[in-house]
């Protein structure tokens, strides 16, 4: 089973990537990007084939190593 | 309009990052896991309204600036 996990940082934390994308977007001259909010995916092939359990493996995963949760939010979806 | 950028790096091509990870997620206990693919996710709040003109503006955006078409993919959502 496939699941796909999202990690972006949370509202009102200090995205500087995103920022550099959005002043990079900006000198490319695409205009009206009002902002850019950059975060990671990882996508895991899981042997675990129960939807129930291979997304508490995968929130497990997010808890213990993906995401710093003290800054990051993270989504889980099962593919 | 919103629209979420999600690059990947193309089958075949290597992807330390994802090692990395496996490893790591091995390490602390979970086995099961087959496969890991990392890839970055960028959310972009534009102007643009209309739907095929934010489509087509991200899409310019991911050919110009964000992923390296040589090695990456990408996929426009809007939302």
């Amino acid at each position: 089973m496939k699941a796909i996990v999202t990690v972006m940082l949370k509202d009102g934390v200090l995205d500087p990537q995103g920022e550099a994308v959005r002043h990079a977007l900006g000198s490319l001259g695409f205009a009206g990007v009002e902002g850019v909010r950059q975060g990671k995916v990882i996508e895991l092939d899981l042997a675990e084939t129960d939807e129930a359990k291979a997304r508490a493996e995968a929130e497990a995963m997010c808890q213990r190593l993906l995401a710093n949760t003290v800054i990051e939010s993270y989504r889980v979806e099962l593919a």
